[in-house]
């Protein structure tokens, strides 16, 4: 069966109190949006359809920086959900299928809910996803028969009988395409608010005689967000799953409350994550690494048996090769480390290749920018930076060259050679005595004054 | 109606296990005592007496570090509430109106309930402020019928029905200040503990035909702190409740928990803040500012659009303007940074002015102190740092000017020049290859002997 | 009564998902298995003897770490608890005395509980320790009379009334070692696991005539780890306990649920730590220290007054004498800060002695390696080295010497002198501009380009 998914985005999320547009504040580092189009795509849709409204140019972009394909559509008005789904109408043009409309503000729900929904579907005409709520308060409740769904019941019209129903409408729908938009426009505004609302569908699949069913879950797949407080309860309850499935993977963390991952984060079993770690998005850590506490990683690899931080910074494209060492107060950049090399002190890499076994000393800078280009600095294998080297990219140090602690390299070292570029030590007796004098005798003369 | 705080700062506060009194322990970076004195501010008192004990000197040059009108006065035995109040009448002398007693270990008592006590007052003659409590234990009961107080039971003199009032006395206490000296004088001290009870007062009250009411309160504000475990709790409840208004606000805080404020922190709408962020005093954020993780700030200012971190170090005196940018391992202090100037590596800025748009390479820093003296670095707009450059205060570098990376500038670079001080790089064909070998022979050598 | 403690340790731990033996992960630093002997310890053992299967030299090895006494015995097959005691059999030769059975997977019995079962042992042949379930669950009932034990109950043999006590067994038992095994001799192994069970020694003991007794604990105590999820909720459990302790011990925590202590980690009354603080092993703090923000402490020792971060690096071998200061991104390594020195912003220190008072300047590095050897570098007191000095060790600066700021120092520096090796600054006018112009010139080519 060929799947579209139509996923509502156009809400503004007053209560956010933020000019982003909802659905594009993130949970672990991917717009709300995302989370709820990644469950989506476990269908395997043939269309993804995003219907937009609020700051709808960002939302479409956001919505195709995830899925280049999705078609974005714009509901000009805010009428309401069912007027919503209508505006994926054109998009849908010569789809046959079923159609499933998910939220851009729900991002929770599992793939293994909506395969499920997509099952359900061979025996009934409309599929509802219901959650079965700890405090129902004045959510539509579900009367079912089984797993068929006889009515939803707003809260305003349920008698005491129907208020004692824990199921409640999630909103999320499943039906075939033409069904679904047929149905809707059967769809009245007769209400307080004067919306189109998408689940009066069901009363009208029903009275045509079509079967409604529903697929239940747990509360916290239908979690919404709509204030800053509650984005940070999703945020939670995202990182609260997701080490637990690392640990559950055998990934070793002393203290999983204090590791923040991204939603994209990978790491091998026996990989050990120290306290305070915090992962940005595109992270792979292989088996048996060790991220020390207080590191920061973004857009990086770190190889196995490699070891990080503490307080290492790891930015789009460091490449750690197995067994490398990047240590305190180091940042990495858009350079690969060797397998065995190490850059253990206070260093800033960038825009590099270090070969095998090659050591950086404290204090080493690559000095890859001019203010207006980047240029790259290529080290080989099995070299000895010195300390407060400052390599002037471009430029190129041999395999087995050293360089003097303190030295400027604007010119290229051949293998094998030392490069040094420091002026020649002299003391000066006594002078450092008389400096101080001076200046003592200076302060003591101002404290007077 | 003129008001006057007296607030209780008497006590050691043993169970503190400190040599700190207890008062002047901490919560967001203020002693307690300034928590309480900032609530009472709320009614624009005409007077604040503080009471001190132990450590009065301590206690009372804290008080006036937070106001310097307050009135310290010194009860030198500690002899009960009722008589640490009575110690605040002669700095009440003159002074007509109301007065509210309040403690210093008591810090989150809101200004709404101050404010209600006192309209409460034009109702009372004496006005209690009540507490329900969830596990009201040995606490006194408050007997009351509606808004008026009738009595306070001890718990130990509580019938079984006077036991399972929920509402009990949190000790603050509001009445005309006369009245209130008058009443503090027929308070007696026969009880166990030999110790004349401010609570007393409202039996005195009640016997001379005046009435007495009660304000009643959520417990949470009348938390008090004993010992460094409740510290700990209370510096956590503290956390929770400015966390929350800051997402109120529209400040983004992807993990809440992890962010640490001060009392006195001002975060602007939209501004985000990333996990594990430490705020110390005295620091404002504007709006679109972004704050990221394992981040250090104190006493500083980040403009609209300007990024600071990860691990960055802001101290008081730094002032960051629109879109600037401090990134890892950098410290500033003291210095002010010019509209989109930059300092993203491994660098110290101190005593220094940075003009708009320039680039501070990795490894830089401001020379600032000759072990006597702080001097002054001052750059100009447009400017490009090379990477570690030593910039030897006091030094001026031009609008414009640039040096050389690894330079040590030690005279003044006029705008547009180029400064430089290196020397020249050598290569040495080979030595480096020599000097391994014999490092590697002596080492092979120490390894058999 | 000599105490020998037999410590089962053979268990792989397959829910781990972990090529580590399961007793070897490690709880604030220490493997659990160091926990359970640190636990008996309280007993002065004559003998301590592990048990070891998966992995046994691993854990035999680090069993040895703790106490190079304890006697390691290997179990080649798992055939159950029972069996696995049997092994300990020939390393209690010639021993008399009790012996107390013990989990290297369980170690936070107290020293407490031990001692009462040790006691206990006067009173009764057999002592097994029970603990009090909130949910007892399927474990093993125990079916007491006062403090006598009647027997053990396995969960699936068990009536009703049985299966409502909430007293459980532990597995933890004391007997005469000799008897012990005596009773362990006659357990057969006919159950479903056709496993030999320790806990049936009980009816064993019982059938003879002899005396069971229970010592009943909190089921905090006897919590087991088998997932890495639970391993983390030990170490949260761990850390919430000593955290607590060290609050009652009268020492200052911000926020203690972000600072992460070692097993062995020693803090002084009215020291301060701030949020997010990590303690690896061996760190001794003393009283009136302050330990700032984002600091990371490993196998070292601050003396009183001394100010540590925010993100300062401790490792091990650094020893911070009274009032030093390590300030930001500064790395401690093997080395002595005497009473006063500072060393504030972004340096290595390794391998050194740093004299009294002595100023070590940004940037600062002890460049200790050359690639084969370390070297020490000695720093007088009242010393003032400069910025981005570079200390080629191994070398001496003597008493009130200085360096210029960007000076390498490879030679000794005698005391009141001052050593400088730098080139001369010159500036060159209008390079700086002519230099920018070309540089754009050449974007803006490629740009069109």
């Amino acid at each position: 069966m060929s799947i579209a998914l139509i996923i509502l985005a156009a809400g503004k999320g007053t209560r956010m109190g933020s000019d982003l547009p909802k659905v594009l504040h993130r949970i672990a580092h991917a717009p709300m949006l995302w989370h709820a189009m990644r469950a989506g795509q476990a269908l395997a849709p043939e269309r993804t359809v995003v219907v937009t409204g609020h700051e709808a140019d960002m939302v479409g972009a956001s919505a195709r920086d995830f899925d280049p394909e999705t078609r974005v559509v714009l509901q000009t008005e805010q009428k309401g959900t069912a007027h919503a789904v209508a505006q994926a109408a054109p998009a849908l043009d010569g789809f046959t299928g079923d159609a499933i409309v998910l939220y851009g503000d729900t991002p929770f729900i599992s793939q293994d809910k909506l395969e499920e929904m997509a099952r359900a579907r061979s025996r009934h005409d409309v599929v509802v996803l219901g959650f079965n709520a700890a405090d129902p308060g004045r959510y539509g409740r579900l009367v079912t028969e089984g797993d068929a769904l006889l009515r939803i019941v707003e809260y305003k019209d349920a008698t005491e009988d129907e208020r004692s129903i824990a199921l409640c409408n999630s909103g999320v729908v499943a039906a075939d395409a033409t069904l679904l938009m047929d149905l809707i426009a059967e769809v009245g505004n007769s209400n307080a608010a004067g919306e189109y609302y998408l689940p009066d569908i069901v009363a009208i699949a029903r009275a045509r005689g079509l079967s409604a069913g529903v697929v239940p879950c747990d509360e916290s797949e239908t979690l919404g967000v709509n204030s800053r407080a509650e984005l940070a309860q999703a945020e939670a309850a995202f990182q609260r799953c997701a080490r637990l499935r690392l640990m559950e993977d055998g990934v070793a963390l002393q203290a999983p409350e204090t590791v923040w991952l991204a939603w994209d984060t990978v790491i091998g079993r026996d990989a050990e994550i120290e306290p305070n770690v915090v992962f940005g998005p595109c992270v792979t850590i292989e088996s048996g690494a060790r991220i020390r506490a207080f590191s920061h990683l973004e857009g990086c690899h770190v190889s196995r048996g490699a070891i990080v931080g503490p307080f290492a910074r790891l930015r789009p494209g460091a490449e750690l090769a197995e067994h490398s060492r990047v240590g305190n107060f180091v940042e990495i950049k858009n350079a690969h480390l060797g397998a065995g090399a190490k850059a253990n002190h206070l260093t800033y890499i960038g825009d590099a290749d270090i070969g095998e076994r090659t050591n950086i000393g404290a204090g080493t800078v690559t000095c890859n920018y001019d203010g207006f280009f980047k240029h790259r600095t290529t080290i080989g294998k099995d070299a000895f930076i010195g300390s407060d080297t400052m390599l002037v990219a471009p430029v190129t140090v041999g395999d087995g060259a050293m360089t003097g602690s303190g030295s400027v390299v604007t010119k290229n070292v051949a293998p094998g050679d030392l490069a040094i570029g420091r002026a020649r030590q002299e003391n000066k007796p006594g002078m450092a005595r008389a400096l101080r004098d001076m200046l003592r005798a200076k302060k003591q003369k101002q404290t007077k004054g």
